[in-house]
């Protein structure tokens, strides 16, 4: 049953153990990767993280081997999306993991999204969106960590409604943290926020390469609190992810924390600012 | 490499796809049940959680199927721990959900942990416990449900001190809320309270062993808030779950938020009333 779409190890595999930890309690972490033209896109931001998020949950990481594997899966691949996943492996006793875990490296290729195979027309277009109403927990142990205990993000998936594109999602003290699968930038007049992620949220590589920007860097971006009050005076809105690049609200669909919101298209200027950075770093 | 230690679907496999959504987002439920003489203990509660879990979390579940899978699976096997995972499979498309999922059941088994290959000694002895540093999240979706999101559980499993037997776990608002791998009984005089689990922890199947029986019915067990200064003077405090049976805690060496406390041997009269229950119904 094993094809060459999926590699564990470095070598073409399907399967992992029963024994997985990943499998027993989400002990992993993972990289979304849009591929073109058989490279994998901001590899390094990718890298940095996945970095970041293995220390943080003692996850030993052989990050030279997880990019010339990544390089080399890649290589034949066009205008896909590659998971990238380190599972900390089988071993240890219940929740003890083991003293000497021998983590798995994972990637698999999928199609891109139908937003981003359409993603002149998409961005051009705007996002419908909603407003999860359920709120993320806060656990400052594993916020901004895109590890692999997701069932928040499921739950606030399955909410969605038909029409929604994307949903904005709070937490419990109705605080902005970020889309269902995207980061979220705000920009009133030549202010722009993006939220704090040090109790919630998943520190997207597109949230990343916008604020290590130099351009952008100059217009002082700020890392804070959001409320539903800055959304309701915002004058743009823009969703961000390593797939979709930037990608602005046209329209929020609120509920009884935000309102309903249309943004104007002439306002999209950080939308454009954003686009053009990453076109010229070739970044998606 | 299949073996007939593990089950797939009622079929002996140690392996499952690389695009299992248990894998991916841990979006799984499990039980962690005792065997004993071949007989699945407390099986009813057992399969009616997991049946809430499932409902609660999307999962469609052939309970009948999993039934006289975990009966046959069990026939042969004594002293063990079995544990049984349902996964909702694979299949969707990022975090949404599959339309039809197709469920994955999973069947694996173990050796009971030291401790309860020496349970008579272990419970005599009395625990000797910690409070864990890291404070619980909290996520009414997620409360009370046995899932497979369990990266807090393995990050406090990896904080105890090597002569810690378990953890005291509090939430964010230093609310007692459960051990690290078992529920937990205050008394003081006649007077037992078990934290409420509406906001965090994992409602354990000897907890509602307990909680559902009429000798113990009677005894007006309160489930509630419990304040650090609730276990500065409860006269006992008992561990459960379903393979330890009831443990009462002969120790808590603090923190700054729970002093150290010894608890008196002759005051251990609720753990008696419980190992007497547990015995009588065979429960483990």
């Amino acid at each position: 049953m094993s094809d060459t779409n999926s590699w564990v190890n470095g070598e073409p595999c399907d399967s992992i153990s029963l024994h997985d930890r990943g499998l027993l309690y989400g002990h992993t972490v993972f990289e979304t990767i849009k591929v073109r033209g058989g490279q994998a896109c901001l590899l390094d931001l990718h890298l940095e993280r996945l970095a970041l998020a293995c220390a943080a949950l003692s996850i030993p990481l052989d990050l030279a081997t997880v990019e010339s594997e990544v390089i080399r899966f890649c290589t034949n691949l066009d205008q896909k999306v590659v998971r990238l996943t380190i599972s900390i492996g089988s071993g240890g006793r219940g929740y003890l993991t083991p003293l000497q875990p021998k983590p798995v490296r994972i990637l698999t290729q999928h199609p891109l999204p139908e937003h981003a195979l359409r993603l002149q027309e998409t961005l051009k277009k705007g996002a419908r969106i909603g407003v999860s109403p359920m709120a993320l927990s806060s656990q400052p142990a594993l916020a901004g960590i895109k590890h692999g205990n997701r069932l928040e993000q499921i739950l606030i998936r399955q909410s969605w409604q038909p029409s929604w594109e994307e949903a904005l999602v709070f937490d419990q003290d109705k605080r902005l943290i970020e889309g269902t699968q995207s980061n979220v930038f705000l920009r009133k007049n030549n202010s722009i926020i993006t939220p704090a992620l040090n109790d919630a949220g998943v520190a997207g590589v597109m949230r990343q390469f916008i604020l290590n920007n130099p351009t952008t860097s100059k217009l002082m971006i700020t890392q804070g609190q959001v409320t539903p009050a800055d959304i309701a005076f915002a004058d743009e809105l823009v969703l961000c992810n390593s797939v979709m690049g930037a990608w602005p609200v046209a329209e929020i669909i609120g509920n009884d924390l935000v309102g309903d919101k249309t943004f104007d298209r002439n306002e999209f200027k950080l939308t454009l600012l954003l686009t053009q950075l990453i076109n010229q770093h070739g970044a998606i």
